[in-house]
């Protein structure tokens, strides 16, 4: 049985006038999109548009629900319920669903964004209640979390598919959780360690700490930034180097 | 064939810590609900809290999609392209179609709100968008519009099932629109006089319009006014007036 | 000398089409008002309509600047820097004061509404960043924030006035924080402890915390909730109570 | 007495973490800015930094509202009433004033944006609520208008100094009003030409029309796109023209 791994980005970022991303470029490059669902960018729209290009590419289409945040690009936590959480979640994969289904598509995948993504990794109610929005809307939707997360037991514990996603340029602890950004050694700069680090997770199930600990990790979805003006260089170097190593590049299936 | 008609109102007009309406009044009065997206009203909790009301009164779920002002309540009109008002009615049908299915319930219809009601009347490209809109979503929605309207026609044309709604409250004119309310005539105050016009239509087919014309109308549906603090007596009132005269009042089917 | 003291309400809460509070009940009855400056409530509209009604009644104009979350009123802690707050409550100033000259009227004074009041009572940084942003609006500016609080220290180094605020019917703890709502004995229901709490505030100030202890405490103004249906009575009686022990009720000047 | 010339362009039209425009490159070549309020574009960190640059720059500031659209960036017009534009426009010019304000300066002009810039010109109802709005906020505040139109009749009415625009790229019609950028001979793409009818309107104070008449027209400003990727390199073109001609290029004082 041969290896395989998904490559996704966060696309649809747009919002009305405001151009964000390089969607075009990165499209060509990615197995699933993550789309932005009009709480932290994304206008309908957008929306449309975005759908359609990830359909033209036969790239797999995710709903990315945010916090309500525009202006701070649900970036910012906020001191929200489980229940606010659910109902957020559940509207933002209607209408992308909708979206898609429009457009001859359909949804494939759920992922939060930004600072929903991270209070989901260690808030185990809010990993719940995205859990559950998943489950509630559509149970066969694969719901992607941080790599050993919260988000990804709470996801298993309903019984729903779920993709473990890890990074190339962040490090990780000993917990398997990414370095804080605060922290000076969060960041992997160099582009080679950076593709050891995901042939690492992705062959041999473990990654090596900022520490110099070898642990073990569950690689199913590799993130790619796509606001990074080089997130095609790095992503068309990161493909050679799994497909030289026979690693297939699949959307999660 | 006995008659029929279907009662609808406006319900989750709440947002946040404010309350609109008296929806628990209006519900056991109705068989059908046009409940806010978030557009124009209702954010995603009052989206979930009165798709619960409804499905526990078995009255039939609507999506009442809105042009994006909550600061005018979806009340004024804007210069908007057919595209974006497809783009802006899909988003809403979907996120309103992922509560009821969360909910256990199902998606019966959509009816545009306010303004984008009313451009959607006389506008043959606006209504297009829309009509266009659901049956991209889903094709078996029920489309809500003004009698006689171009939303109605538009409905028509792309095959899907129309709902003519008519008021009880609001005279017509002779091409079978509404007097217009900067019109002294507009409105109807008398009670007995809004049932008189709504037993004509039901029964009849026909109302007398504001000038003393007899015209053609199909009543599928009544609009019950749910903000208007009288709206559960009139709606009382109308019901009994109705059931006298062997009216069913139920939901499209 | 006599005793003073200032009965602050927070008013012009609507929101379009939506109302809130009982802003003609309570207007008699306050002597400055915190106007919500629409980034939780409070429209362009509803901002003027309220400082016309502060002008007749004479009740001094106070700007009621908040997180940017009208979904959640302003409610939900956020995770905005000190930066963010800075300018977030310099516009929100700026709007209000603009509304009052236009209106004939001037600014008097600035609190900060729900989470963000919340968050500059025991956040250094963030009490820092709301004084600065009045002090840089308008240095003669009264600030106001809970008694006590590091609100009140900011705006003390900044050499700006301030208003100590106590409530009647909340708790107090030994460090002169309010008990936290999510504990049993937070509040004081009687009506008759209440005023006992306040007429000890402003005669002895002094207050008997929840555990028994007698600690002091400065009260400059007294917060009536305007959005509770008993607002009016109860804050008639807090006057009358207030005015039979020689307590003048007038405006920080 | 020597001819003169206001350079303005509309900047700070960034939102969150969308990025618009080139202010850096546009603010050494033009004499006064229009800084977007935050109802089409600019929040209120954007505000800040883009009131910075321009004091850096010793360019005006002025505000630059707009109708409630971030989603359509003000560009679509909306039913608004008198009163929803005066009050829209209040706050707007206190929130720019109280940033010009914090950061040492103060507010130079108000220019309208996008679409309530449009309608300002043709609907005197409007044209007036916006010049009272000015008015009632600061009656030394330069008001910004088409040149010919209602909004400067408005503006002068009221006694405000007015500032007429002009534009090097659009053909104009006999009354004075732009071609509609829906005819085709709607824009001038010639840079030489372009400039010429700049000088003619500077020099002459008149312009030849799309159909060959000269019609008389002030110019006392004039607009420099700012979100046009070749807007430097033509501001630098027209500076130099003007500048030849022993035009003063210098804010409207």
């Amino acid at each position: 049985m041969s290896l395989s791994l998904d490559l996704n980005a966060d696309l649809g970022e747009s919002y009305g006038a405001w151009v964000m991303g390089n969607d075009d470029a990165i499209l060509p490059l990615i197995t699933s999109a993550n789309i932005a669902c009009g709480y932290h960018a994304g206008d309908p729209s957008v929306m449309r548009r975005t759908v359609t290009a990830a359909l033209q590419h036969n790239v797999a289409i995710g709903a990315h629900p945010s916090l309500p945040d525009l202006m701070g690009f649900g970036r910012r936590e906020m001191a929200v319920s489980p229940d606010e959480v659910y109902d957020l979640v559940v509207v933002q994969i209607g209408a992308l669903q909708a979206v898609a289904g429009s457009q001859g598509g359909a949804l494939h995948h759920v992922k939060a964004h930004g600072a929903l993504y991270n209070m989901a990794a260690r808030k185990g109610e809010l990993a719940d209640a995205i859990a559950q929005a998943v489950y509630d809307v559509n149970p066969s939707l694969v719901l992607y979390g941080l790599a050993g997360s919260l988000q990804i037991q709470a996801g298993l514990r309903l019984g729903l598919q779920v993709a473990q996603e890890v990074f190339a340029d962040r490090t990780y602890q000993q917990d398997g959780s990414l370095t804080p950004r605060t922290e000076p050694n969060a960041f992997i700069v160099d582009i080679d360690a950076a593709i050891r680090q995901v042939l690492s997770m992705v062959i041999h199930s473990t990654v090596t700490t900022a520490d110099g600990q070898v642990v073990p990790i569950q690689a199913d979805t590799l993130c790619i930034h796509g606001d990074n003006p080089s997130a095609p260089a790095f992503a068309a170097a990161i493909r050679e180097a799994l497909e030289r190593e026979g690693v297939l590049l699949q959307k999660i299936s």
